[in-house]
């Protein structure tokens, strides 16, 4: 996961969406940037590891990235690189038609294929970054029109891609024809802003909120009014991730269109439905997780505690050098509230459980801590499959689902019981019974796209040269 | 407000303590700093500006701060000398008596007299630091036991200190004899840790934990077994900061022998009792109001919910050079989550209200996200003084409720209606119906010690020199 | 003028390679880098602004730049991209036939054709610098030895190049037909060096010290033994710098097959023969024309003095915001040992005069000294036009030669008289009367190949693909 | 030895005090400081270690150092303290009188009883810096008048101090009566400058350059006019350092009211009538003895050449870390121009022999360059002794010519004769033949003051308080 955002037509773009990027911090922390566009001086760019607050904690906004359009980018952790500097987006060169900068969250399933062909013609890469590849298509393409440049890269990959280009004559927001990746738009300041999530805008607050349409190019350009919409891909199905929905969109995000908040009370209502439980206590493992609980107790008229806090200051973090941090490493993020569960029946309640190490580790907090009995729910079905489109979740072996038989789940979590949400109820919760609109893959450990066709290119021919 | 921690006897003593300063970041963000006693390589130390995570990133344990014993210090920011680094504590000097290194949290009311009476007899200062003058009270002292020259020290200032001094023999933790500031003792590890709340010390577990009584000083040292206690003075009556119960604490640490949470639960207990209201729905300003606002809409049977969003990667932030930064302050770090409250009659409860302004901003929130009325709770007194002892609040003509007629306050936070603790509802949650426990005095405006006797001197006398 | 380094199949190679930038230092003060290759954890880089020493400053040599084969670059000062990290050498991509990294010391005359043409196929430039069209002309050929692709670039630039390559096979080295940047070889440590100037191998010591002759490449490989050397292309006339016999090269190196201190002293003595001063002193400006003043100083039986004093730690320098510190410039950096001058005549000797500025400045200085007569002499012709092949001398109307007559010179620089060499003199220096080995454009104004033949190229035909 | 600048009654004077301490930069390059006081802003600094460039790189003079005052100072390494920031000086504190600076160039013998008594009166130390026990002198001292107080404080020590003095009514310079360390004054800018050496001033220039006497406080305050002298204690005897004209000083400096370059001229006749020899060439070892070399070299009519180059890049260096790297040290600072010296029979000329370490790879990198003989002269007498005052010389038994007997000397080193000076040719080229003016103390082993009367105290009596 990343996030991305941008500004087009606005005093200050750069600011603008370093402000966008800090509301989207939560989608990655390990490092962030910002390309710049302005008529005098060309692009510009800051780029770091860390937080957006640390990258750009001594920029001067009008000097440094002076402009009225901008695009920036927040990234997750990726273990393969993580010291290349030159993997840290937006990327930026100069290529045939001028300047041209690329914020990307995605993944390209046929990365090495479309590398050697690329290089074929003579790309040089810079990192092993997948964002790469989409840089390296726009400059080969024959092509003259950016946006046609941007669908005929998005067909020519596989796999999710949400997408912010600029070049010298504006800025283009592109989603796949499977909207894997959530990316959306509103007006602001007379001009147009763009974000992963709508949270971004409300600081400001932005109006028109919509989501860019999966198989298009939305465009805000120098030369044209309002904005363009050209649609380059069709699929009638959808493959939007579902686990946005269940761990890392902010509650106060509109997501694929649904508010995050309501799909999590249903999710936590769907999960009081399957496994209901008598106890003194329902406790959430917070943030992500606190307004399903609160749904689950309140669904089925329990009493509702903050008996676990979560420390804000944890970060990146100095502590994992050392043996004894790593042992210690869930206790400083995590601590029980002892008067608050001593002697009594408690009901945790997680977003999900990927490895089971966390929930492992909670459970025996609550039980030095007291509790009588245990009862852990998960309010999304059990992973069993890492993500096919690159969301960083392990391998199979590592996840406590695949390798742990579902009799023993509970003992080995050493908790009195454990429920999880069945997929259908996952789909239900997301109104998507049919499932035609969400991928939900991990749960399933089926091919997001296995069976579907190919979605039809919409784009016009191409000119030929000369 | 700061915190304090130390580590005694104890294999890595300033990683220990690293980890404590880390449990403690909510209680100062602006410097961080460890001073650690190694039998071979003597004291050494690390300080800067930034969380702890920042000031120790690079710091390699054994190499920078090796030893068995070390105290630390986190700093809330203090407007007057910001970028001073010498203001960063822990202190260290070498005097009479060899090294000597203090970690101080408190303030002192007769500074200026003090100051100069140690200057007069060649004492140099290196900042404006309260905490200064503590480092030359003891070096100028004329007693030879460290326990007395602290004890000796306290006695001569007014005010709040919890001090850790440690010195070639030991360690010291200290209260003044009103009790104003917390700190606790307990043992791990073979030694001892001390902290300001014992939320630090549940990341190991420690175990045994006590607070350190006013007017007493414990000391862990080398020559002794296992800890000794010395009480320097007396007093029956005790200032225990109400407003650290409220506010400053975590809701997982025991204050002054009572556990927050409880305490917290009371106070929205009181609240329910005292200004009960019908709502469709009661909302926390997250997240030092969350379990005020819980117990409020247990007591009164109504539903909770989260629809207050705070972002947690605000902590030193690049807004502030920027005039639109500053409006858009609020609204970075609080986001309404739009579908929870649309159409809905909300109570908000926060903890308290102190200038008013972040009270103002989250009703216009509320407002402009349709709740249809806003009724605004506040679970203590109206705050109508600054704080005598030096809590950094601001001056009483920027206090909400000093500068507005009681008849006015809702009104002037456009909100439907207003409701506050009284300071009768406040003892009595913090089970002190007699007041002689607490400090209430920036909800009354009375001087804390006002007609209070000086608290007795137990100190042994001073033995003639020659 | 910039200096390259290179090392193949030693131990530690990146180091090596350090310490040959560190001995080049004089060739490039604004950034360095290096780029190590090994087997196992492929190609590496660290490059930043400031002198080697800074930027290298804390390097783990076996962690961050492992391997046996490197290669290093150390930047002079270009106006135009000053700030672009992404102009720092070497540069490092992975193409078509995996990793490929350069340094180059060169400037090309036909810069933006190539450009254009490469762009047209796809390229994506990072910076405006010479070099990075090296790195595409590489990545978009069609030949498959890395050698044949190395020839085929150069052949199809126009310019002066001196260049090191380093593939996933081995390390190269090239120079173009011309011979305009010097490039030597040497043996050491079970491998080879490569440098910009043999006092770069004389720190080991390495031995065999070679040139690289104009239209080879030299090539170290993995899979070859000892070297091998290929000529792409042929001529018979070349165009060695005349200026770096004259000021960039250290006196103790070996310039185009000529060792640089002997050249000096011939100089110095050329200048004596031409114009013979009577004087009380003779004055070098150090450290450039020491041993050309010795020269001129001994063949006329003159005292030599050490009457003006280099300040060696004016590096970078804070001075340079302040208008006051730029008129202090030449007074931070050169210094008149009053008792030295003071009542006497005075024979000063430069390498050249420029601008003329620093020489006005050196005879306002000794006449404030108190000289009684002044006596400049340039130990090279004068300086009429700007160089043709991209050293960072100043554009045509800020040459003092250029804009100034003959006549009026001395006056201009305020001096008793003034001597310079002619164009005959220096060639026959450089033992070169003809004058077909050597550009001495910068003092003629005639451009360096015209009326030249374009360089055969001797590459073997291109084999047809598939 | 270090460098100690200050300016008053000057625009910018911090910034002023800056290009100072690049001209003395020579003295110490560990570390550098500013301290710099302003009516309105009061006291402030900047310290750091590393190059004055290095330190001060970054500031920005008008808002972080403003003012008409300033001291600084630039440190020589010392091997105790290395890494401790508290060493760097300048020194601030306040006390009884306010604001006190101080930048001290000296060493203090009878440290251990002053710090001990200071201490006792309740001082508290940072580090185990000389210059420290001088603040706390001043501050403890019941005098009122600042020039008082440094008076009492140097009679109250032993050993060597050149001292300058800030407080909020001035800056004071003064040196002990023995005056073992230089410092001047000049008019300037309308107000006045100190140095260690007048090369300082040159950049500028000032005017009326004099050194402050022996014994004698300097003051220019705000409310006094021009300067003010004071005599604070009188001796007939001098002990100015021999070495400092030897090695130190820069030829382009006054040296104790003499030039340098004059001494250094007749060190090396002096060093030609003592040790003459029929040679090739004479070869000054860069750059300390250039001036030496060539007045050995002109008064036996020998050449004279330059074949050994030193790079001026090594300044503080990352070789240390490695072997191979110390093994590489000298050759990476020294290189011979192998076509100067092959066949020749060579003198080398040093101003002096202390570890003998270099002079011996001097002499094998000129044997493996072909030179036929090899004839060693020190422009001073063997070095047998330790600095009793403080400059950085070595233990006794790391001085070659302490531990190697007369006849064994020229072996050791592999010269074919070694030639000294005598302590009578030293003195008689500083003029003193009586030798009551200098210490040469390192020359002869003999205590410096033994058998000398302490110096008169000329101070006023005390006024009793009260």
């Amino acid at each position: 996961m990343c996030g991305i955002a941008g500004a087009f037509g606005v005093s200050n773009a750069a600011y603008t969406v370093s402000l966008m990027l800090k509301a989207l911090q939560h989608r990655g922390q390990e490092s962030a940037g910002i390309v710049a566009a302005d008529r005098q001086n060309g692009f510009r760019q800051v780029r770091g590891f860390g937080l957006a607050d640390e990258v750009f904690l001594n920029v001067d906004w009008d000097r440094d990235l002076p402009g009225g359009s901008a695009i920036g980018h927040v990234r997750y952790s990726t273990v393969s690189e993580r010291h290349n500097r030159r993997c840290i987006q937006p990327f930026h060169c100069q290529e045939r038609h001028g300047n041209l900068a690329i914020a990307h969250n995605g993944n390209l399933t046929n990365y090495d294929r479309l590398r050697e062909s690329l290089t074929e013609k003579g790309a040089t890469f810079l990192s092993r970054s997948d964002s790469g590849v989409f840089l390296h298509l726009l400059a080969q393409s024959r092509r003259n029109r950016t946006w046609e440049r941007i669908g005929e890269a998005i067909n020519r990959t596989k796999g999710a891609s949400a997408l912010l280009v600029m070049d010298d004559s504006g800025l283009y927001a592109a989603v796949d024809p499977f909207g894997f990746r959530p990316l959306f738009y509103a007006c602001w300041g007379g001009g147009y802003l763009f974000a992963s999530e709508t949270s971004a805008f409300d600081i400001f607050p932005a109006e028109s909120v919509r989501p860019v349409e999966p198989g298009t190019v939305v465009y805000a350009g120098h030369m044209i009014v309002p904005l363009l919409f050209r649609q380059f891909a069709k699929s009638d199905i959808r493959r939007q991730c579902s686990f946005c929905h269940v761990y890392f969109s902010r509650p106060d995000s509109m997501v694929f269109g649904q508010p995050s908040y309501a799909v999590r009370e249903r999710l936590g209502q769907a999960l009081a439905a399957r496994h209901p439980v008598e106890v003194d206590l329902v406790v959430p493992v917070p943030d992500s997780s606190n307004v399903m609980a609160l749904a689950y107790a309140q669904a089925l008229g329990l009493p509702f505690a903050f008996a676990l806090m979560r420390s804000h200051y944890m970060g990146r973090t100095f502590i994992t050098p050392r043996q004894e941090a790593r042992e210690l490493g869930v206790r400083m993020k995590l601590n029980v509230v002892r008067a608050a569960v001593a002697g009594k029946r408690v009901a945790i309640i997680d977003d999900s459980i990927v490895r089971g190490t966390t929930s492992r580790k909670i459970a025996a907090l609550l039980r030095a801590a007291g509790a009588r009995e245990i009862h852990f729910r998960s309010a999304s079905p059990p992973v069993i499959s890492p993500c096919h489109w690159g969301i960083d979740t392990p391998e199979r072996d590592q996840l406590f689902a695949a390798m742990t038989p579902e009799p023993d789940r509970a003992a080995a979590l050493s908790v009195d019981s454990l429920g999880y949400l069945t997929v259908s109820d996952l789909l239900n919760s997301l109104e998507d019974s049919a499932g035609s609109q969400h991928c939900v893959s991990c749960f399933t450990g089926r091919h997001p796209t296995a069976g579907l066709p190919r979605p039809a290119s919409l784009l016009p021919d191409l000119v030929p040269e000369g």
